[in-house]
């Protein structure tokens, strides 16, 4: 997708660390037991799977997404049907290597290992000459069905397919709000399960007694890394009034000291790469505009690097703008970071919340009244709540993905797997009566 | 509603033990402390409010629904507004008193107290006489503000009022799969968080062994019991080929016992009451006649009692129909129950699983195989997996909700408080040192 | 036993707060299913009864300690003997008025209710006048036999009894770090299950950014509290050498506006009571006496107060000694403080854990790194590990109980009711195979 | 220790299998974040490393009770210090090949690498030559000290060090209830923590309507399986007098069948080892000759094979003798099983219960209400409680571990990680105020 090797190396790290989180996984996917109010009773709680999760990815964690559905829909017993985003497809076959191909005519999906689609004849031609096909190994290995991953290439129809199929018992989507409103509904209007990974407009906030030798490297990695391409990449920086001059100053220097770093992602050297395509761009373009006309100053960057071949765009540092305009409240997937100033850390909070977005947010201070607030019901309302990190950089522990337009669901850590699997409250009488109410008796 | 004083007494008992559940609840409601992958680092999962749940309850259980939904939003830090059934409004007021009016125009809603609304003006007229108010005195007493527990009366504008609005967090809904499938899109589409408990199909298995002085009381009280108007009722007597004959007969018989115990549902002898209005007859009715022209045969009752002042009506038990008759397959609220043939329980469970519903089932036999099989992933798909109990009678430890056309929420017991809260996943670092990637150095 | 009547009100408040909470866990005292390795395999851990619960309490909480305990014992499912400190049988007597009486002779222990002990003939007198009895008035109203909250009152013979009877499968034991660990080794020689809640020497620490606003306040209550009588008072005050000054002298101001507040325990305006007997009071002496032969400076107190009748004693602090001198690592069950200086966080922690008891400790500052540290592996070693509150006040929905001679035991909330069941591990093959290896046949 | 190969590949692919479980738990071994009833505080429950854990093992397991203790121990932030069975020291060394040495001298006991003890002067030559050190690898390629894992050989007097030694703050001991039963006394003493895995006398029940397809060869495997010398080798068979003469014939019929694979234990066609050494054989002989003058009937076996060389006998079974004789109650780690009568189920769980040891036990049945019976608190009283597999042959996501005699330890899976750590409850004040009663001020 065009994030540079280091990051590359770092989503196959993850797809790593959650096949070993759900091998622990394994045994201690536990239901409960419980006491029952009635004598000879037993209440159990027993977890089991769906069926089928289908996960549709976006382009910009071509591996890494999949492999934290992969993983925990494996763990938990169901197959998978994975469609990534049109723009990577090599990648997922590459992970994969089973290809089970949808044909979609009016209202009708069928799925038919071996017949064609003509959109993705390059992509078989590619399928039949890799040599390199990780899942598939596996499951030959031992002795499962090559069913149990299957893939999927395709657009938006093939996307929908998935959808509106009602074998697919969990949809599994991360992209975009606009996609994932409608993705919802429709999943939703079939009483499928549902488990959404949107949008993010995540911001940092700088109190007054942070550490600016912390928050300055955070800063610009979270907000630069993978071309500001990531879902929790740090896209505003609201700064208390006291260190607002000083810290935009120290930022602007390392943006400025990473310039010659912009190129081939595959450069060792290199730490930012290009955007994913010519309309990534043009909506960098559209927006730094946008944020001028506002009233915006552009500090650092704002502009396309036309020397270079491809997608390349000049990092971008914006002040000067109202922290509601418009601009500012809409997700840009570039590495536009705006600047504003506050006087009070509730009036920051107020800030940070008032997107429509809630995936992730991070405080920089270090006050244990205002660590608790900030974790607490007053504090950010995002699903990622960061105290001296940036708003990147999740582990696999913790449950991952956002409130509000974000949509809800949480991958990875925690107690996430029971988004993959459906929950059976048993009530078993094992005594040899039948407790009931107004004792009538029967013949 | 029309149910036996036994039953009201029962849903005034459900809510009486969740409060004090909710009171243990108010000090284990735990969120995590997970160990970071990087040293100096601190993960947390902190769960907190979501702000206001809107609660729509059925006529069927008008004040245990709302005590399920209003001890668990209380106490984990919600504000509740209730919308009751339009027919059971007296009821609510006598729970709560506290009223907070809507007034609907066009796409625009407004919580204000003091309005009025033309349509509840006798229930306004008797609120300001009744004495029975009981959350309201208990509020008061702890200086906490009424609005904490708001009640808005109305139809289905005011509903749709409370669903669209997006300062409502989270929207409890129980009711028909047809206005669940409609309100659960509605609610998405704004990312809001939902909670369905909408229709069941419910179906007993005999197997071979079971003992049939179980299952004969259990498939009265549960296919009779509120006049087969609760959400878990028996509709389905799925009956090993072994014991069919002796097992209908038996229910016959208990059934022809009940029928002098029809009537006033606040006299002491009454064990059935009415439907709850003339639309209900009239669904009897016409389910009674679509079943019989399908091929059923009418094995008791099928009858309206005309001579009876109310909605009274026979419990009904229907044989021979096709197991997958569109009749059989649909929810009636009313007590008929259709009983089928099995030859292995396989068969069995492919009956149980196939209607759209996902509730509530049981199964009745001695054998530990059949047991876990039963609450296995090959098992019932319902929410309700009981074993020697019929579908009915949950217990509030336990979670409490079903799969499939049912909606997927969970009440009650187990982790459901998580529904009425939101997740935030807290990395702290509290080392001195950023953890960062790539080893650059920054001014 | 001679605490302040707010004290004594706030002890019955304990045991109405556990009791509540004890409803709640009635209803989630869990077991799990876990995911069996084997198919056809089910894995659970069901937890039952341990059958009969031995709690030996200290005189400082005469009731509320049993509260705890009894709470669980018997939400848990298991019977309860009583025997509560030989200075405070009417406390106990008032809770319960069950009375099963002890006669212990060599070698042998036999439970006869209605047998007479001679020691306790006054204690029976009382006993028979008494119309306040707590315990009794439930079980009888809910057709429980007495036996399920024995109680026997005596001196350490009687605990004997119980600690030696295998038919105690817990004992509960509060009290001295002495007699404890005497009971852990009788108890554990019979395998036997132990709670032990020993000896406390609860220090805070107060650190240069710490709100002094709260640490006098803090201090002065935890220190002269129940006069100095709790398990979790403070007894070490460790101060950053900044701030010292100028706290012993805001500290020692606090103790002389509480000197006219010493008195009858049962007057309103008292805030310091007397020490529980003479024993007490001569420890108090001989203490101050060996802390000043030590070296100590005594900068506020360390008087008797002769002139009142009772054993009243003045609240005392002691500076100037080595932090680690004998009378300051022993626990004297008396408000007296000592009080040191130190230089880096590190220094103060070490000291707070080179005692040999580890209940409490406290620390006071703002900043996150102190706070996570001080709850991390290099912490506080104790199991109570608060911030900016003193070493006092647990709070019930916590796991309550100390580290290293406090004897390791949990009471009250999280998981500590796991101490009051055993586990079961049970594997339920349901399948009809048995998975054997080497694949052997038998005829 | 003599098993045959196939059951030590089990164990190593035990300890494989626990490292991976452990793996997983790096990242989910959590404590809670508890609401506080105070407002602006916040209850945290956060678990941390003991320090050091001594792990004495015995012979019968020398390579996976390592296993379980060595991967919970580090994986929960411990240093490891093991000490072998004294005649299994190679297996050991070749796991971890880190040698530290004990001196011990009268009350003083010192942990020197590099010191020397005369009674290890083989090992320690055999120790430089050997090439096969799996976990100093490990250690080194992860840059971490050797001393993470250290080993201690040597006889009781080693071990002695390591329970007395205040340092080793969790002793982990498998082995005799008579060794057990002292150390335990020896570290509660010290105020330790204690893990015990002590004697078994495991019993399957088979009722009436169990399976003996089944029954046969898991009563076969567990009662001969590593020659009779696991801790949850089936010593007892309590039979239902239905089924009584079929079961013992068809059980001796197939410890028939294996006679000729009695033999070298590294030969691919054994089945039965050797006795681990001359010992052994002996109390084989008393146990039996004892077994015979106690009215017991063997038969099959009772004899010690004279003609091989080595330690081998005849895998025994006994009848005839009453269920509570001295040599039923008592463990013989051997190959014998006493065979019983019963009449009704309560009968059987008594017999079942009322030796002292509390590790494993079995009931072959189909029936729900037995099963349930059998986990509850009327069952078994044994820490693993199994249904139609036989005494052996636990899981390790489960926790493993006994009651009463067998020491109460758990071991492995479920919350086992626990005892490898130390509990702090801590109380975070974040607001600025601090919650006091009386309401009294302060200058």
């Amino acid at each position: 997708m065009g994030k540079i090797s280091a990051e590359g190396v770092g989503e196959v790290q993850e797809y790593v660390d959650i096949c070993d989180y759900a091998t622990g996984l394994s045994r201690s996917l536990n239901g409960q037991i419980l006491p029952s109010e009635r004598s000879g009773h037993a209440l159990l709680e027993q977890w089991n799977p769906l069926g089928v999760v289908g996960v549709i990815s976006a382009f910009n964690f071509p591996c890494a997404v999949y492999g934290w559905n992969n993983a925990l829909a494996l763990v938990t017993g169901n197959a998978v049907v994975w469609k990534p985003a049109p723009s990577t497809p090599l990648i997922a076959v590459a992970v994969t290597k089973w290809v089970i191909v949808f044909v979609v005519d009016i209202g009708f999906c069928l799925i038919v290992p071996g017949s064609a689609l003509l959109k993705i004849e390059t992509l078989f031609f590619l399928y039949n000459h890799m040599t390199f096909r990780l899942i598939e190994d596996v499951l030959k290995k031992n002795n499962l069905p090559g069913g149990l991953c299957s893939l999927v290439c395709g657009e938006g129809d093939v996307g929908q397919a998935l959808v509106k199929d009602k074998r697919v018992n969990l949809v599994s989507f991360t992209g975009s709000t606009e996609v994932g409103r409608i993705i919802g509904q429709q999943v939703q209007a079939r009483f499928g399960k549902i488990l959404l990974e949107l949008g993010g407009n995540n911001a940092i906030i700088v109190n007054d007694d942070a550490d600016l030798n912390m928050v300055v490297p955070a800063t610009v990695f979270a907000a630069v890394g993978t071309a500001g391409q990531r879902c929790t990449t740090t896209r505003r920086l609201i700064v208390h009034e006291s260190v607002y001059d000083q810290l935009l100053e120290r930022v602007k220097k390392a943006y400025a000291q990473f310039e010659s770093r912009i190129g081939d992602p595959l450069e060792q050297n290199t730490i930012i790469g290009p955007l994913h395509n010519e309309v990534a761009v043009m909506k960098y373009k559209v927006t730094v505009a946008e944020a001028i006309a506002t009233g915006g100053k552009v500090e650092y960057g704002g502009k396309v690097l036309d020397d270079k071949e491809g997608n390349y765009v000049l990092p971008t540092i914006v002040s000067g703008l109202p922290h509601d305009a418009p601009v500012v409240l809409r997700e840009t997937f570039a590495p536009i970071l705006y600047v504003f100033k506050f006087k009070t850390l509730d009036e920051a909070v107020k800030i940070n919340n008032e997107v429509a977005q809630g995936l992730s947010s991070s405080l920089f201070t270090n006050n244990i009244q205002n660590v608790f607030k900030w974790m607490g019901p007053k504090g950010s309302d995002c699903g990622i709540v960061n105290v001296n990190i940036p708003t990147s950089g999740a582990e696999i522990g913790g449950a991952f993905g956002g409130e509000k337009e974000t949509g809800g669901g949480r991958e990875s850590g925690s107690d996430s797997w029971k988004q993959y699997m459906r929950r059976s409250t048993c009530t078993i009488n094992f005594s040899k009566e039948l407790p009931l109410a107004q004792g009538i008796k029967f013949e």
